[in-house]
């Protein structure tokens, strides 16, 4: 029902621009319209999405799948077992055959961030004129109705209750993926407790010390938590795919008086974009905002990425807040608030919470204390 | 050093082909070529070889990060604060500066099964010609030399301590994200005590029950263990990047008389695949074997899939092992064997192992027992 409206706002669009037909390749635009996603790594999924029908090219392995979950009208099948080598053994020949209904000419809307460069060399020997759609759908999947609300809202409870569960473990001696997992493991027994047949995952980074924190993105590693150490710990929870971000900086044991300073003001930085974030303000308000809290204490040259991003089915999602971006930010947008500073031989310092924009403000799903006292073990 | 040798390789092919520069977007192919990978959903990097250097275009975040790991000769970082808004602030900014001294016409080796259109689009306008470098960097990585192979061993070693910590805790009411959870706790756990500063990581896929087993790829979800199920438990497990992939078909409490033939079949048909991998034979041989094991029990129809794919930094590497590649398997070559049955109202079964190939024959990475008595709960 929810992915019928969203069709039919794709099909508004098409006709708008006179588009017969649109390919959607990515595979979170692709749950999006049809309700459909599959662990796909080397066997392609494609949607096809014309005036009257929408149409799935999928492998076997996935057939039982989407019957049970995609909303489509039309799927066609390809296999790679030797039982059914006489059938159709690749995705393109499949969309060959569709789109041989498609006269030369034809103007086809595609995804040219993300379509991989030999798909669109393909269509367009074909003599098809290509037009980009992923904005459209960037812009679409940019505001949330209320069953994705919902799910989100899911998401940062549980994720709240995972980095609960990390944080009460934070001690020397304890390595970051360990860390990681404390959470993780009381996450999924809380989950599976409390929800029936619920798809739900995970993602941990967790940057220990003075040289790793200073370097905003990496990889949990066997690194022990030492004293004196900084940490900064990242986590995505999601909900039937739909993702919460939580984010803590901590302390461990003897901390300078400065690494105090800088996560009081990082904390500082994140309340100012917290309470300035709503509908009809600019999304580089929100990041030049955040910015001058840092620049006025002396750090501008410390901070290294925007305030920002949307959030919901991808990891990072478009559009963000960056203070060259002019968009006009509306109810129902959902963004991370994570201001943060990377001070070489110090450390580094970000909280990340995710907040929904509501009609006059903005509420947080993620609700873990952000106050500098809960951040020292 | 190992890096050294590969850039080398690629050299030649370049000089080969006439090929000016290579432009590397996939991250498993750069990490290859360079030694550095990082976390970058919305932030692309992008390695460029010519005939004198290595060249990695990055995000400001990540110039830290890179210093430390990347084996390249220059690096151009592109900003996103508010404070660097005067410096470059897109990598396609750096790109086009890069390729300013390469004359219109020279010949550009890309991915064009992986590079997104608009790229590409983006190079075709500015008239360089443009060939696939694909193809020779998934042979390259096909082979993998001893230091790849001591990191594939870890991995191995460390999916058999998770799987078996897991199945300990098979039983009627765990959760599949439970069960998988148990696993990767102990495994974070003996990883920390073992290893210093490695990284770690792991993705587990668990279907229970009849209907669930029948799909051979879906994520795990909250649904309980029942008795009389069916259960397909998938795990990857790395080390510094690189992937041991160990799966397991068991059985909770009652079940029936065809689950266990069934069940006992796929271990017949993996055993085989198992004992016939070796150099000299093809790729075609080992998949069209272990389907006749499945065809010889009447059970043609329930295959759905290769019986195995190359494994190494990405989840699911090329060449494939497919009735329909003639390709002549080479020591050093990594493969997981995994044939599989599919049957509506018994359930899925397939164990999978990841195999390397020795001079004469191969061996397990993943050793967790296979056989039918071990896998009652």
């Amino acid at each position: 029902m929810v992915v019928q409206k969203r069709i039919e706002d794709m099909r508004r669009y098409m006709d708008e621009i006179g588009v017969d037909l649109v390919i959607v390749w990515e595979p979170d635009n692709q749950f999006y319209l049809t309700g459909f996603r599959a662990i796909s790594y080397s066997r392609p999924i494609v949607t096809l999405i014309d005036g009257k029908e929408i149409q799935l090219i999928l492998p076997g392995l996935e057939e039982a799948h989407a019957a049970q979950m995609a909303k489509v009208d039309r799927t066609y099948v390809y296999y790679e077992q030797y039982g059914f080598r006489d059938r159709v053994l690749t995705y393109i020949d499949h969309l060959t055959q569709i789109l041989s209904t498609f006269p030369c000419g034809s103007k086809i809307g595609v995804e040219v961030g993300v379509l991989p460069a030999s798909i669109y060399m393909y269509l367009l020997e074909k003599g098809f004129v290509l037009v980009d759609i992923g904005e459209k759908v960037t812009k679409m999947r940019s505001i949330k109705d209320s069953h994705e609300i919902e799910l989100l809202k899911v998401a940062g409870n549980l994720s709240d209750l995972a980095i609960g569960e990390s944080l009460r473990h934070a001690r020397i001696g304890v390595s970051e993926l360990e860390f990681d997992s404390y959470g993780d493991r009381l996450l999924l027994e809380i989950a599976s407790q409390e929800y029936k047949d619920e798809l739900i995952g995970y993602a941990d980074w967790t940057c220990s010390g003075v040289v790793r924190s200073e370097m905003p993105h990496l990889y949990s590693s066997t690194r022990k938590f030492a004293d004196g150490d900084v940490v900064v710990h990242s986590r995505q929870v999601w909900f039937n795919n739909y993702r919460a971000e939580n984010e803590r900086t901590f302390l461990i044991g003897n901390v300078t008086e400065k690494q105090k300073d800088l996560l009081k003001l990082a904390i500082e930085a994140q309340q100012v974009g917290m309470e300035l974030i709503r509908p009809g303000i600019l999304a580089s308000d929100v990041d030049i905002a955040t910015f001058e809290v840092f620049r006025k204490a002396g750090y501008a040259d410390f901070v290294q990425h925007r305030v920002g991003h949307g959030l919901g089915l991808s990891e990072h999602e478009e559009p963000y807040l960056r203070f060259d971006n002019e968009l006009v930010l509306q109810e129902g947008m959902v963004y991370t608030i994570e201001p943060g500073i990377y001070v070489p031989g110090v450390g580094g310092f970000r909280h990340s919470d995710t907040v929904i924009l509501t009609e006059n403000g903005s509420r947080s799903i993620t609700e873990y204390p952000r106050d500098f006292e809960s951040m020292q073990f």
